[in-house]
């Protein structure tokens, strides 16, 4: 083999093809179809801000890889759509199990299809690696929209941790907004703290509450009616109608409680039944009004700036301790410092030092 | 001067006395006055186990001072007071100003004190580096407390982070303990984050607010409700009583809306006057409801070794944020890139991913 050769030669393992032994126009074929199927990174732009869906969902997959390779085609990808992002409403939707859920997004996304919105719905389930699909991924369950030609949806991303979980989702709202969506739903349906990393991706957010049922049972953990801008009390039908009004009240003065917000924005309760599709105007109401005041006031730019440094503290903080905490002096002699302090052996400040001591020598 | 009195004035130097020029014995003198007067780590261990009041102070200004030597001992005689510490309820106040927390505390503590409990009252103040004092800086407002004997009384630190002046507090409070203080409070006036700083340390934690402001007045800050262990309703006073009354009840409901605890205990709502010395008592029976609930749930200890992690993983966390952030390389290049996030030319993954990048290069 003469050098030139063995540069093609090298030239073609780097992009991953290994050379045949021998070439044969078989084999040449193969190789063509083998790179037709894999679009290049302006091939997958172009056809995104078409509004391919096809495009867009292999697009998602590259990002949800856990393949070196398709992350980075995925990172360019996303480098490219960004001029072409951020022209939406991002909408996050939480609540308990059984609260309707899918049942509202339905009847709130037919509406919006009807007036001519396209409509991106995706989900953060930190439990979809081991309970698989248990948000969305029974498409079923959104049986009309899932025929609407308006209408993305897509299952949440699995991944070890909520916060590679949240990254996928983060990155996706790009993508889909390059494709012409322009009213992005985020579902949760709130395990860990699934809805404080919703509640830092939407511009809006809704707490879906159920009518009729104890506040034992519906489980309201600490914080979340803080996040809120709207709570909606759902299954307000028939027998639950009083339930629901009462409800209304009670959280209508829980929210009165907190001083007025810098957007200047007050939380809003309203009541619908998402199954017999009443009340949904209304939400949407609250939605377009509470856009209406955050442009107006160039708060929607001064919260999605804040949500974006958010996201890059976020990411550095968590890898500069992931690298510390997953260093494996450090985790052994983390739980002997633990012990030491609850038995008054030395204080939490101490031990620290000592740590953070050992980690630099590590 | 031969190698050898070389020697010993370099050593001296280091001891931090300069060499004088000509030894006299009036100098040896002034030496041995001046190393008197600082006692060593087990004078100091022994006299504050013995209640010592001057020895307790002089100690805590060990813990505050910027000194590194200092600093050291104070190690040292926190580690030598752990055993004999932890022996407390802890308990933390917070309120906006003008709700009244002196003469709370004035009140309360007068009532323990006759009951035969030693008080110490200590308090976190971020903002007391600028506005010196802002927080029990003036004892007089603590009339009857500043002279009863079974109390100490000390202002919060000074230091340029809320880390820093808790830290400090986290010490101090070791300090009470071993002295034989049993009962701990700790003031703030809830600027920036100190609340949820206090929430941290103490096994209790108390909410004061006025009757018959407004919302708007109270300036409630989010999440502090969901924190508080009891909210008093202070100045509950002849024209104010209906207002006491109808806040009460609204503060019942609002705390109603949370779902139960691990530690089993419902935060309780009451009203008083400290100021006419009623209502007292049953602020200290509510007090001595949770702390029976919480001894015999081993909750108490659970509190406790959780907030022992807590403020071991803290100090690490922030140790290793403060190593990346203040590194020169990163802050301008840290400005670069948000700016160029929100120009859409790089999202806040990619930027982190170079950040951390210019980090392991430095």
């Amino acid at each position: 083999m003469n050098k030139k050769s063995e540069h093609k030669s090298k030239l073609k393992e780097v992009e991953g093809i290994k050379q045949p032994e021998k070439i044969n126009t078989t084999s040449i074929n193969k190789i063509k179809l083998k790179r037709a199927k894999q679009p290049t990174v302006e091939q997958f732009v172009n056809f995104i801000k078409e509004g391919n869906i096809t495009y867009l969902s292999k697009a998602i997959t590259l990002i949800e890889s856990t393949n070196p390779k398709h992350k980075e085609k995925a990172s360019k990808i996303i480098n490219a759509c960004l001029p072409h992002a951020n022209n939406s409403i991002r909408i996050g939707i939480t609540g308990v199990p059984g609260v309707g859920k899918s049942t509202f997004i339905e009847a709130l996304g037919k509406l919006l299809s009807s007036k001519g919105k396209k409509i991106a719905v995706l989900a953060i389930d930190p439990s979809s690696s081991v309970n698989k699909g248990s948000i969305l991924g029974d498409k079923t369950r959104m049986e009309e929209l899932v025929k609407d030609a308006n209408v993305f949806i897509r299952p949440s991303p699995s991944g070890d941790s909520l916060g590679g979980v949240a990254r996928k989702t983060r990155e996706t709202i790009i993508l889909c907004e390059a494709a012409g969506f322009d009213t992005i739903f985020i579902e949760t349906v709130g395990v860990g703290q699934s809805e404080t990393v919703v509640h830092s991706m939407v511009d809006f957010f809704l707490l879906l509450k159920l009518a009729g049922a104890g506040d034992e049972l519906q489980g309201i953990k600490r914080g979340i009616i803080e996040m809120a801008d709207a709570i909606v009390i759902n299954k307000a039908d028939a027998d639950n109608k009083q339930a629901a009004k009462l409800a209304k009240a009670e959280f209508s003065r829980a929210l009165h409680l907190y001083p007025l917000r810098d957007d200047k924005w007050s939380p809003k309760v309203t009541t619908c039944s998402a199954l017999n599709n009443r009340g949904i105007d209304e939400v949407w109401n609250i939605i377009n009004d509470y856009f209406k005041l955050i442009k107006s006031n160039n708060h929607f730019n001064i919260k999605r700036a804040k949500q974006n440094e958010f996201w890059l503290l976020e990411t550095i903080n968590q890898q500069l301790l992931d690298n510390f905490y997953q260093n494996k002096n450090i985790s052994s002699s983390l739980k002997e410092e633990l012990n030491k302090i609850n038995n008054q052996q030395t204080s939490p400040f101490q031990a620290a030092e000592k740590l953070l001591g050992l980690f630099g020598k590590s």
